[in-house]
């Protein structure tokens, strides 16, 4: 009874988390800084130093996709619980805190797409941000009471499955960035593939 | 009954683009840069550097009453549905990147209002917003389920109509800057007074 | 009955409108820049270059004080309403405007507190926010469908006339700097005073 | 009756609160810059860069969970009352005033974590983050028609004690970062260590 005081509702938790999601998906753009342009610059200067901003825009838009997908499974996540507890709380703190330190890496990879450290520290901080989200639902499929009752083995194993999948890939990316930089950034297009795939979602929610 | 716990409830989609929408017209304003004054400068002086932000202050207010318009239309729309789909969902992130996008062009107006690539690019932009939104509204238009039922045939056509006019007319705009920056101003001002007009707002609304 | 799909429910306007206002308060203490300091600077050197920021610190809890004010206001006039329609929704949105405008002067406010420009450009958009709330409120006294019905034409005249005086105090700031800057500054304090003031707060609910 | 209408919901203040510390939270992370890297650096010359933000990041790590633990703290504290007034609403202002200040001493941190200025403004800070926490819980403990009636006076005591102890803890950090500056940075770990163990939770909660 006094113990209910403290169970923090499940939507709250939720809009909490859309809170910081919206913050970082809006903000990376502020990251990316317009170009100085003389006051006589000719068209073709005008077009020219905005097209430095290309690789920027790029990586804002496989970060926009990225907290996209994140933001869906998220939902879908909560979508899937009954309760809440303290532990889970911080399990979910966790995996804000990596989704946070995204805007770093995608500036850093719009600065310096060519060179292998920028996707190497891209792809960790994409492995940490999978690494969480696998913390979270590990726990949570066993604690029994938080998840709600019609979830069947079959599809706990094929969604602990695919995420185990996408921490692979994303530890894979970390380094192979140094035979060459189109390896990992494949690697961020499957992920984003695999997760938009119809059978995927068919599989993730029929059963 | 397993697919029910994938609907995401409209009101959180609705509240995750309404804190997206209120962070991009909030920060645009963040951009703006309060000129270094020096301290013995005369009253003139502190005059004469603070109205070279007044086009920045301008490009802001066309971008607050273009989002606050977006803002209106997408709540009017998600108000005509009684279902969501993750293709929807989709739809939606495709609708919010454009409106992230928009501080961008909105700062590169404020600081060369003179060149037609500040309005090309501005209304490339709002092209690309009005384009993600008749995207989405022709995919609801031919998704049944999605829709609520009382909205006739008449009100559809009117409301497609409208927003086609409306892509069309920031198709022109990305393009006649190169003839006179005044030709896109005058197409920004008119789509905003189109949406103003209580003519058509009875039309949106009545039947 | 198509009409019904329009109205946007208060709580939705509300949410959006805190949205707005939670980033505005939040998001002035992150254009207060530190100073950088030198590795081998002594103790006083650290303190004196950290007292450069007092002015803008003192700014920045001026309107967050201000901001608060109009945080309790907008919730209190929102509570006074049994419904809103477009016209209303736009007036809010001039509101935010507004709001949104603050961070500018304060930031001015915070470099050159002792300029007669500073406290004429703050006062100017205090002045512009309270004439809007004004213009808000007037709508909605003269739209006898949008007010709950139990708010009498005592309180109204009493709600009317501080608006009034806080938009007359406000005019008054913007010029007077020019005489001596304390005079502005001891305005701001006031109305902040006034809102404080328990006797005005029993004026404003009870009846 | 019509004090009814002054009635802010609580939900409303919590959320927000949510908003305000969502972006707290996230924007601190946005006060990172990353440095300019040559295109012609070496792989060592780019970790050697990066290794520049550790600092920063250490800080931001910190700052992260203290203020996670403030956002769990403020739900629970708000679970316990079954009412609001326009008190605690300036007092809940106050506090998340406090919390906005944060990103400050944070940014200052990372950037001199080496000098005993930059732990000692952060532990003032956190030390008036305590002491507005505090009085808002004193003030609601003499209230007693805004809290919830099972709360027992044993957990009160408890309550008020752990926060009185946080508060001392925050003041002693603030002075002896200039004996060393591993005594204040230890006392903001067992705070944290505090807020987490689970005896400490039980003792909350249980009664």
């Amino acid at each position: 009874m006094a113990g209910k005081q403290l169970a923090l509702p499940i939507n709250r938790l939720e809009s909490f988390s859309d809170g910081v999601i919206a913050i970082v998906i809006t903000l990376m753009i502020f990251q990316i800084k317009i170009p100085a342009i003389n006051e006589n610059a000719t068209a073709s200067d005008v077009w020219n130093s905005l097209f430095t901003l290309l690789p920027s825009l790029v990586a804002y838009v496989l970060s926009f996709v990225m907290v996209g997908v994140l933001w869906v499974n998220h939902h879908q996540f909560f979508h899937q619980l009954k309760n809440i507890d303290r532990k889970l709380l911080w399990y979910n703190l966790h995996l804000l805190f990596w989704m946070c330190i995204i805007p770093i890496p995608t500036a850093f990879l719009g600065l310096h797409f060519q060179k292998p450290e920028a996707t190497a520290l891209y792809g960790f901080t994409m492995f940490m941000t999978a690494v969480a989200f696998a913390i979270m639902r590990e726990y949570v499929h066993k604690s029994e009471h938080l998840l709600i009752d019609h979830l069947s083995n079959t599809l706990r194993k094929k969604l602990r499955r695919k995420l185990l999948m996408t921490v692979g890939l994303y530890f894979i990316s970390i380094f192979t960035g140094y035979i060459s930089i189109y390896i990992p950034i494949s690697i961020f297009v499957l992920v984003i593939v695999m997760y938009f795939m119809p059978q995927n979602i068919v599989v993730e929610v029929a059963e």
